[in-house]
């Protein structure tokens, strides 16, 4: 018992520091301290001898338990601000497990079975390719569909009533078909899976990042994003179908990857192998990557994107699976499409935006042309800025107001109504009337209130999907759009875009970025063409659609390389390579200045441990034992299975990580460390009962396997649903077997640079920090690292809390 | 003195082997052994007593020194043979030493001054670009010129004679002047740095993979390089210009980001930040980056190549960088040569290789003619292969037999008399004579025998600088080569490049890969159109040209993902992302059966200790005690200078990296571990006599700062260069302030691929292998993870060989 007196909260640090902070009436008050009874705060009211006391015995700790869940229902009002880091969060285990069942298996493979191990890796890609490519053909054929119908009706509709005058039932029929289909998506996210909101890129970055997101890689997650973003689509939002392709890609990766569907409740009894962390975030980051290029048809762009975002160790072998599933998803969504098109073998459509064929000439540049390009990308930070701001308030007030879902279900349904009432609106006060060419490819053009043979070039803008509109503005023939409907375009779109951003909807931001700076951007060639005097110059305003389009996305997501590739591979050109890079690192360091990028702030707000790429530049100042968390609770290698049940049961700490010490026995020395277990392992443990006693009565019993883990992998039961009876409670567990022998271990006096940079490059969830004499004297775990960022004043340091 | 007593070899593990090896009478004898004096057989005979005696004066041991230079004059016929890993090469620290220095300084810096570095390195990154990319013009233009000049003059020689019958002459003219441009390119290379021979990429993958290759970032070897590849490709070899590219960027790119030059002594006092490993690895991976771009106007495809060989921890912000240097780089080379072709502004020439614009029309590519691509990627896996085998045959005869530099030089010049014959006989033998159209952009059409208004087909292969001839075959007419012409072309080139290849000239083998495989590609897209009835379906020679030519570069090279990027940014146009990608793919497996890649091949035959991306699959079971070098040396945290000394001087052992130990005053107990210090440490400390008494004596003597490293870095004098008198060797030195107090450490039974990760993902150079009361037991260094490998029959280990 030698460590139940360790028991204290890891969180006691935290504990301090709230509470000075709320001494010293600064900062935002951590609400849920007081309304949340999760909290550390009760129980450490309660002095540790009463939680000591009270965890002798599991079935008070259910009790407990049970009352806590009652009370969470009410307690929904979460403060959200970027200034506290969530403690619900878990770590994924990039390391792996060495302990002795591991080295037996590896011991026992061949050559050949690497090999084979190897192989079905690629194959693995190639399917988590090919579905993601599939799925992404089913958005898009469902989406055109969908939306064609829609357009095709309405247009009729307003056709007919144009010179009838009933244009208000034209408007009536628009708003309800759109907030219906919104609204259909919408419960189907705020009801069913709240996690299939948004883009799902935050998610992924935190995935990738090494952060367990709950629920965010399940079928029924994937289900849910592919039908809601069909829904946003038709019902007209300002969302893009693209950004959600990357969830469904990582989606598809940690199913197919682990041969079984845990919801479904079938185990194919493929890739046992791969059921763990390592090799599942692996599979993930080849996901995303397929998800990327089947979207944007940028197999590079995916890979870098995977790289950028997640991948802390490059390895070659990875990458270039990462690539092969990137390149099976382009293809299959091409050949697919190019089917579904009738032109079998066509294979022009890589990805499920298509920025259309620039022609060559109309892409050179010159080089006074870069200074022009470079303001633009100004102008993108500084509206991205904006954009951020903006939707970084509408954020905070969604979370403290409208967090039932059937207000954001309405919220949604008042978004799609009010899209579609400014879009008639502008539509039907816009005087822009173009001649209908014979080779103008518009699918549904408007005639209106135009003369005959004319369209209505608001109308190109609006009453489109958002991909098309983004087509248009590139490639419309100079004149297509007169300076006054790009601006009033701009105007609304870029707010209706934030606002809806952010909505309980699966939905992406980067085709309405893109369509927004697109507008922009087109305006302005229109004006530098107007005031140059040789007209010619500046013949193309498509060229500076395409320069503002990466503007605005660079200022608004911000992400660098992967985000360049992704442009250039997107417009199936490298010419503009060059210009493309400088505007969205202009775009970039102009909007850092202001604000950060949207999935950061994203992320922020969900006050997820994201680990950024190095620790900061001031703090070598602080050591190892000053960011460790302490004192540790420690089992020792042979444990009374009462004492690892009580901890495990400690809901106050919740530990996932135990170093294991061993007691050199008749020394008075403290104990030294000798590997660390996890929570997960000891619960597998506890439900096989691998106690010493029962081993010795029963020789015949089966031994323990590494099998046994992964199939209990990824879904651990909670300890509660264990029974140990009071008699096993006074059993031994020997986990020498179980434990890793040899965890990673820092020095106390280790700067926190070094630790981060060990943390990081290994993907690390614990890090044991030893003295000289190799005893425990603290953990480091994600939270301890990502607690330090650099704010204005030099290093700040977030608070931990149980939200 | 209590550790002298463990002044034992290092090597004493390869001395067993090595032993064994002998008298098993097995495998390659090590010739050394017993040729080179400065082996540490010869110590090992002298007993360790004799060692350590002979070790006390530094006089002795420069006298021993002299000795041994003189004797290393001869000993030259070193045997190769991939199963030994050299001694010689140390490895680059990309470790931080955070010793109270440093420490010191970081905590010195604001905000503002890491602000100003991250300025700083952008600033370097972006003259690595533009420096980059004016050598790349520079040899552009140069080539260009002078092979214009030679090919105008020997084309009218030949016109001359056509009629009056004196070919021979013509003959004579051009194999003589080809000789003598050779001559010139080899002398350099083989008289003055042979380190600037052969492409250079081998060298810079070692440089990037961590191992300090002596002289190959050093000015000397970018002006011989620069030079050397111009009378190369000049002189008519089967060369190209591009690979030593990537070599010259890294040079500049160590040169300018140290802000001195070490050859030309001047020191700008610029960027004396940077001044260590860690950050000239990250520039260099920049310069190589930057020369990928200048060569192929490839900027992805260049970052992709440094990473892949490079970066083992994926750093955005580096990235980044890496990116800005190549995309400068690229923009630098396409403008200046567009105002060097008078047409300032129209930036068309993003690389030295340019492949020239491939109509969208002729690229476009069915789902049928996979299945083709995949053969033909087959296909040049085998002739990759088969190259592979001669030139590393050809190479360990080289090593043998070839290794003074006249012989060298004579050799050079006989494969250009050879190249040159060779091309006259083909072109004087060759019947296929096309006709001359008026859009036909050939530069040196030679008629010879043809009728007027036609030209020589076999001669737009020969007679014409290898980059161009890539072009002819890439875009040329269908019709415009017969087959034979390009059978014959595909096998003479084939040999003639592979003879070439590992000359005593700089040069690269990209461009002579790429002919050969458009070559034969072309003669495949040329056969496939025949067969088939329709011979429209076939109608472009030009795209199986280009597959041909992936097929057979990736079946060479084998460089996979980086490969395709730079394959695609070349042609200019992503559609051909997915058969380039499946193409090289095959060629890799396909190749990968045979043989390895061209550049693994020659890294191995240097036995240099490369580390793969991971440890072997199936060495799970050796622990860090197999496999670390011990007993380990020593020092004491307040140290005799007498004892640092000695231990430095000592030849036999030449350990790099000492830990520092702690003795716990009147305890009995061994030492514990308190820290790690660098020979380069102390051999500054040594030089400025930072002893405890002389402190004592002087208190107004200036701290030794971190500015006293950085300048020696990172030529360290050697110990024998530094007077140390009796008097002084009696002092103590005390240590605390220069370690580094916090050395990575793992415990003995950590298992070989978590010693190999941790040592790979930090890129360390030391990592103490410690007990469970953190006592020091070994060492482990590159060489002993770099000796495993995974060979035919399982697990195998090199040999150490002080090579």
């Amino acid at each position: 018992m030698a460590n139940i007196t360790k028991k204290v909260s890891w969180s006691s640090r935290a504990d301090d520091s709230a509470a000075a902070a709320a001494a010293a009436g600064e900062g935002t008050p951590l609400l849920n301290g007081s309304e949340q009874p999760r909290s550390f705060r009760q129980h450490a009211a309660g002095g540790s001898l009463f939680q000591i006391g009270r965890l002798t015995t599991v079935e008070l700790e259910e009790e407990v338990t049970a009352d806590e869940d009652s009370l969470r229902g009410q307690a929904r009002e979460i403060p959200h601000t970027e200034k506290l880091l969530s403690l619900k969060y878990e770590s994924l285990d990039y390391d792996n497990i060495e302990n002795q069942l591991f080295l037996e298996e590896e011991r026992r493979m061949s050559h050949m079975s690497f090999r084979c191990l190897e192989i079905s890796r690629w194959v693995v890609c190639g399917l988590i390719g090919l579905l993601t490519g599939l799925i992404a053909c089913f958005i898009d054929i469902a989406v055109e569909t969908l939306a064609g119908l829609k357009y095709e009706v309405i247009r009729r509709n307003i056709e007919n009533f144009t010179e009838t005058g009933g244009l208000s039932i034209s408007l009536i029929l628009w708003v309800g078909f759109n907030a219906a289909v919104v609204m259909l998506g919408s419960i189907l996210v705020a009801c069913f899976e709240p996690i299939a909101g948004g883009s799902g890129i935050p998610q992924i970055k935190c995935y990738l990042n090494g952060v367990k997101i709950p629920r965010v890689v399940r079928l029924k997650t994937l289900v849910i994003k592919v039908f809601g973003v069909i829904c946003s689509v038709v019902g007209g939002l300002a969302v893009g179908k693209e950004g959600p392709m990357i969830h469904s890609g990582a989606v598809v990766a940690a199913g197919v990857s682990q041969g079984r569907s845990t919801s479904l409740k079938r185990d194919f009894k493929m890739f046992e192998y791969f059921r763990r962390d390592t090799e599942k975030r692996d599979f993930v980051s080849a996901g995303a990557a397929a998800g990327v290029s089947a979207a944007f048809g940028a197999p590079v762009g995916g890979v870098l994107f995977s790289l950028e975002e997640g991948a802390s160790f490059w390895n070659q072998m990875l990458t270039w699976r990462i690539f092969f599933a990137s390149m099976i998803s382009t293809f299959t969504l091409n050949f697919v499409l190019s089917v579904y098109h009738k032109k079998p073998g066509q294979l022009s459509n890589p990805g499920l935006i298509n920025f259309g064929r620039f022609e060559i000439e109309s892409l050179e540049y010159s080089f006074y042309e870069i200074p022009l390009f470079i303001a633009m990308g100004a102008i993108g930070g500084l509206l991205g800025a904006l954009f951020n701001f903006l939707n970084y308030w509408l954020t905070i007030f969604r979370i403290r107001y409208v967090h039932r879902p059937c207000l954001q279900v309405m919220e949604a349904m008042l978004v799609a109504a009010v899209t579609a009432t400014v879009s008639f609106t502008m539509i039907y006060f816009s005087t822009d009337c173009q001649p209908l060419a014979p080779e103008n490819s518009e699918e549904y053009p408007l005639q209106l209130f135009c003369a005959d043979g004319e369209y209505n070039a608001m109308a190109t803008a609006f009453f489109n999907t958002p991909e098309r509109s983004v087509r248009s503005l590139f490639h419309n023939q100079p004149g297509s759009y007169n300076p006054l409907t790009l601006g009033l375009f701009t105007l609304t779109y870029f707010f209706l875009a934030c606002w809806t951003y952010g909505l309980a909807v699966s939905a992406g931001v980067f085709i309405p970025s893109l369509l927004i700076g697109a507008a922009w951007g087109r305006l302005c060639g229109i004006l530098l063409a107007s005031i140059s005097s040789s007209g010619s110059l500046w013949a193309d305003p498509g060229k500076y659609a395409l320069i503002g389009a990466a503007a605005q996305l660079g200022g608004i997501v911000r992400m660098t390389l992967s985000l360049t590739v992704i442009m250039v591979e997107a417009t199936g050109n490298v010419t503009y390579g060059l210009p493309i890079m400088l505007v969205l690192m202009t775009a970039k360091i102009v909007g850092d200045y202001f604000i950060e990028g949207l999935y950061d702030i994203h992320i922020k707000l969900q006050s997820v441990p994201f680990l950024h790429w190095e620790a900061p530049a001031t703090s070598h100042w602080l050591t190892a034992r000053e960011v460790m968390s302490s004192p540790v609770t420690c089992l020792n290698r042979i444990e009374k299975v009462g004492t690892i049940v009580d901890t495990l049961s400690n809901t106050s700490t919740n530990h996932n990580g135990f170093p294991v010490v061993m007691q050199v026995a008749g020394n008075d020395e403290p104990a030294k460390l000798c590997g660390l277990i996890l929570r997960s392992q000891l619960i597998v443990l506890l439900k096989h009962k691998v106690f010493v006693e029962l081993a010795r009565s029963r020789l015949t019993q089966r031994k323990l396997q590494l099998k046994d883990f992964r199939d209990a992998y990824p879904r651990f039961p909670p300890i509660q649903s264990i029974h140990v009876s009071q008699d096993e409670r006074e059993c031994m567990m020997d986990l020498s077997e179980f434990m890793n022998p040899t965890p990673y271990t820092v020095p106390q006096d280790t700067s926190l640079p070094r630790v981060f940079k060990l943390f990081r490059a290994l993907g690390l969830r614990h890090l044991v920090v030893v003295d000289d004499e190799n005893r425990v004297i603290g953990l480091v775990t994600r939270k301890d690292l990502a607690r330090y960022h650099l704010g204005k004043h030099g290093l700040e340091e977030l608070q931990l809390a149980q939200t």
